[in-house]
């Protein structure tokens, strides 16, 4: 007698998307058309540089002279001039020795920390990271200590009596509430310990700084041998891609042993022209990220002047705190239906179980678009949110 | 009296750079211009489609229309509607019935066995697996048994006992070799057990099966309930990206769960209209996929006369045994200087150690251009390589 089949593999699925739908934790994805009358405050292009021109005509003529793909993985037909030209203007802008260039800040990530640990290193890793770099350090076969958030004592205490290899991460700029890391404390203690310190500026490029150069740069800390700062191209620089960025050697280390370099075909020619077309346009132009800046002061200006509680903006990100995750969503809906877009961030998205939206600045916002920003968010809001 | 300076952090990194100079291991990037005149064999473009004006105009088009990079991540203000059509021909092209668009395979990959699996499951992992694969199962917290190379019988045994959530996960072509799974024998495997089968079909679409729907529509796989396949954006279809394919209960916990998905930069606009134009390109024109694999039928046969050993290709990789890694490099540089580009795999690109010519068949190449890459691979050779 046969057995009776057995049920479908993926069971399971169902269960977990009955308790989503239970917990009011459902995400959705909206595909946006090209001609969007929505004031966009919920993307990442701090800059405004994505629909630019002279960017969006750089990555048009790269598809059209390069092809639209890289072909390859960098090591094998996937490198272009672009790519070699993208990589010594990045380092030279952000003030390392040299860069290299993935197809995501992700994979820039998971590369540098796997790269730069191993079996029987410690990793001291700040508990607010990014999940890429979380994923790194779970990737990284090394001892992980999670620190608590943007703690230089905790971290000198976990690298305390460590005597193999070691390296501090954290983000730069957190992404969920755009605060910074205390990057000169973290840099000094690591040099106590004899520990490499990387910190991911995906959320500092184009923002902080001289002219944009970074938190790293702003911090008197780029170029320093013992540091390694990643960066994506997707943010201020409009485009697609990320970068790992430090000494030399550290590069070529990563060239010849990081997974996700290898192992992965080379960035599109056309986000590589793009991302350079807006960098070089950035050091052109340093006044963007000025800009940006005030936008983020006016934002949370603003907000506060009406009552609410958003964190103070370091960088381009104002985060305001809703009553629960259901009234996140609402009032996320309610913005957008009042013409406004703005992120939402719900569990498990963010490391305390907080909700909240979660406004961007850009640096192409008129003031009076900032003001309709502002009088959208405090006139859809919930009850108990101020 | 103050401490010695610590030395820099990196100097261990110095001390792997010498081992691998000693061991003819070092690896170094290539530029190349745009136009080479290189005969390419080393590239996965196997239908020839990365340089095709239909291809590249979408991507210069969509640049110019949605911007050079996608602004968030998917979930936020990343997916546009090219996104959206994408992710509905892909899945209706290959035979699921949802697909969910990543910005690389590696990220598809990493995302499919994570998601998919978790504390407590088991994964049974084919030792030849791609790294992405390899990385998912460290990810993913599951126990992980890793199978002998295309070994059904040693799966049906590893999952034998088994109670929890099992995943089989296999290369449908194998990177390295072009060599096929035994996908009809894993899924009956599977069946019987209960456990779900992911296939990674990164070198089968667009070569494989009707049309070049993949190895898994060929293995009459497509649109079973109990498989999932991943695939890329930046081989046949000439891009840059990777999805999931899968029942839609699955896709939907992907785009709710998995952390390269939720915590990445959607793909670049003109990555995704590149692979879409590329795709409908290949719905027309299904002859592309038989002339590739004959290409690589005519690569192996020419060698195979000439007293070479190459693997018998099953997809569009010819893969040829060189005696050392050094001579694999020699081997490579020599074609190169003959004007042919070949990849040349060495440890640690090679599950066993073995170092390689790898040529890859393109559509669009002519008979009289595989006669010329069989001359010059022959021509070049070592003298102990056949």
């Amino acid at each position: 007698m046969p057995r009776d089949p057995q049920p479908t593999p993926f069971a399971w699925i169902d269960e977990a998307a009955a308790a989503r739908r239970r917990a009011g934790l459902v995400r959705t994805l909206r595909p946006r058309p090209a001609d969007s009358d929505l004031l966009d405050l919920a993307g990442n292009d701090y800059l405004g540089l994505s629909a630019h021109p002279e960017v969006t005509g750089a990555a048009a003529e790269a598809a059209r002279r390069w092809g639209a793909g890289a072909t390859g993985s960098r090591l094998v037909s996937g490198t272009t001039q672009l790519h070699a030209e993208l990589e010594a203007e990045l380092a030279a802008f952000t003030g390392f020795e040299a860069a290299l260039v993935f197809s995501s800040g992700y994979a820039a990530n998971l590369a540098a920390v796997t790269a730069l640990t191993g079996r029987g290193s410690l990793v001291v890793s700040d508990a607010g990271n990014h999940a890429s770099l979380i994923d790194g350090c779970r990737l990284s076969r090394a001892a992980v200590d999670v620190a608590p958030h943007a703690d230089p004592e905790a971290v000198d205490k976990a690298l305390t009596g460590h005597d193999g290899r070691t390296l501090v991460v954290t983000d730069a700029v957190f992404s969920v509430d755009g605060d910074t890391a205390p990057l000169p404390e973290l840099a000094a203690v690591c040099r106590t310990h004899g520990a490499a310190l990387l910190a991911d500026d995906a959320h500092g490029l184009g923002v902080l700084g001289e002219g944009g150069r970074g938190t790293l740069h702003a911090a008197g800390l780029a170029g320093d041998p013992g540091v390694v700062a990643t960066v994506t191209l997707s943010k201020s620089l409009g485009s697609q891609g990320g970068a790992v960025l430090g000494p030399a050697p550290v590069i070529e280390h990563l060239l010849n042993t990081a997974r996700t370099f290898i192992f992965d075909t080379g960035l599109a020619p056309a986000a590589a022209a793009g991302a350079l077309a807006a960098l070089r346009l950035l050091a052109r132009e340093p006044r963007r990220a000025t800009r940006v800046r005030a936008v983020a002061e006016a934002l949370h200006g603003g907000l506060t002047a009406a009552g609410f509680a958003p964190v103070r903006p370091q960088a381009a990100v104002v985060s305001v705190p809703a009553p629960t995750p259901g009234s996140a969503v609402r009032w996320a809906a309610d913005c957008r239906d009042a013409g406004l877009a703005v992120g939402c961030f719900r569990p498990p998205s963010v490391p305390d179980g907080i909700s909240r939206l979660r406004l961007t600045a850009r640096a192409d916002l008129t003031d009076g678009q900032v003001e309709r920003a502002v009088t959208t968010v405090v006139r859809t809001a919930p009850a108990s949110s101020r």
